[in-house]
């Protein structure tokens, strides 16, 4: 039968079967350190104005797709230590890239008590394990993109983890035009990822880069505590984390300063309630992380049938 | 900690983790039966008019939410033989009870080469392994639900297959108003299932009850090749299966017998581009499930943020 297919067909089967183990690895690691499996509303209210959001027609109701868990990480951390979801999440921007999907799996955790330092343990350690898991059971799949699985199977901890500071001093050494304080773009962490043979973290982004979610660094108030995972070999961000406030007064001094729609403010704030627990957090873009271990030129080959700004999807 | 939480956080939580164990149950009997996790579209072309699915505005486009994984699990039979999924799904009805939700999980598996037979075969050896797992690692948590381990326990197979025809004529000794041909309503479905103590199927209806998408009994072309599992207990409906029709010009005359919108058809016939291979497929409602093994009065109970026709969602 396989030899009646067409080389895509295989491909297609090939990146699917890995998407496939990938997933399972992940809930086995998440599994085994003991984080609890929850589902957050795909159907989120539309509060506030969210351009970054798809609109849907509930009944005689405007409301949202959910473009991540938060806030609803805050209520079940209430109730449990550790949790994950893996769920399709949704964003409406005008995109005409190789790494973003209006639709796309999101694994995102988060961990009661868990520092910047910890999340990044955790992601690190979920990510070998991942390495690991493939290396064993999908070398025939990664073979088949011509991918050597040697090159998971080498993906150990601890990855490295260059402050935006080093990241900076580094690009700038090496002729970049960039002044501390710039965003790194797509291109650049692209690049940067080029000298790299694993995966490592880019960490304390200066305020304002991120969400308005992030704890400042104490010490230095003008970085947060955030985490950028960065896959190697011209990839790019695969996952974002960072220490969350849940602290109410400083969150809604943020949501000011990040001119985010009063409405939403006020629905966010009375949802959470309370103060919460303090807690970490990451989010891993599935696509993308499979993009990188798959070696795929498009993102939309990550996924069976991708949604992006340009497609005519079916 | 625990005895400063309230009874119903405690609910909740057994509830979710129990939840998240029928989660872990269903995949761990998925993979060591060789079904594939797959994931569909959840964002689907609005080509025609479908008053059951929410519309999304997609940019300058209409689309709609997905309503189950169908037509996209013909395109994945064609690269795997066994498939399943575990994702939101939603439908924009205008149901006030206690067992729909608008938004909720689905699992769905399909199986190439696949009988009705085998498909019920399947469905309650799932649900037997998924109630001999939560016997044994959330016992205690039943336990706090009031509800005895020992109910999962006894699940054992095979489960009764009962044919509609049975059906009817049980109904009808039990002095139900009802004759061949008629709908079994909730109502009547759950009283019925008040006389099992373990799950049964109900099979073969009549022609014109389910989806377009079921094959005719070949020997009484009159009834599907259809069979919905049962909870017992008055709980109802939590899973509906049969062997799909394959052949392009009989679902495209099913179709048009059916009233589908013209461009729904058009779209889905060029979708599915040729005939698919013969499979059978099945859809549990995870709210429903969960509902009957925690013995919930209502299915909003079942998931941490229900969506519904009433509710006044966060």
């Amino acid at each position: 039968m396989v030899n009646r297919e067409s080389p895509k067909t295989q491909k297609n089967r090939a990146i699917l079967q890995i998407r496939a183990k990938t997933l399972g690895a992940a809930r086995t690691w998440f599994n085994q350190n003991d984080f609890t499996e929850v589902q957050g509303p795909t159907i989120i209210p539309a509060v506030g104005d969210r351009p970054n959001c798809f609109p849907i027609k509930y009944f005689n109701k405007k409301a949202y797709l959910s473009g991540g868990l938060q806030p609803y990480s805050y209520a079940f951390l209430k109730i449990f230590e550790k949790i994950y979801t893996i769920a399709p999440t949704f964003r409406a921007e005008k995109l005409k890239t190789k790494r973003h999907l209006t639709e796309y799996w999101r694994i995102e955790a988060a961990a009661s008590n868990f520092t910047l330092d910890q999340i990044m343990d955790a992601q690190e350690n979920l990510l070998t394990h991942i390495c690991q898991r493939l290396t064993e059971n999908a070398a025939s799949e990664l073979k088949q993109l011509n991918r050597s699985p040697e090159t998971l199977n080498s993906v150990t901890t601890p990855l490295t983890r260059l402050t935006y500071d080093q990241t900076i001093e580094i690009l700038q050494k090496q002729g970049q035009n960039i002044q501390w304080g710039e965003q790194l773009t797509p291109e650049i962490e692209n690049k940067l990822s080029l000298q790299f043979k694993q995966p490592f973290f880019i960490t304390q982004f200066p305020l304002n880069f991120e969400t308005f979610f992030h704890k400042s660094n104490p010490k230095k108030p003008e970085l947060t505590l955030t985490a950028d995972l960065i896959a190697p070999e011209g990839y790019g961000e695969i996952a974002s984390s960072g220490e969350m406030i849940t602290n109410k007064k400083i969150l809604q001094r943020k949501m000011v300063q990040a001119k985010i729609d009063f409405k939403d403010q006020e629905w966010y704030l009375a949802f959470i309630k309370q103060d919460s627990n303090p807690h970490s957090a990451f989010a891993i873009g599935l696509e993308r992380l499979i993009q990188w271990i798959c070696k795929l030129e498009n993102i939309n080959q990550a996924i069976a049938f991708p949604r992006t700004y340009t497609n005519n999807y079916p």
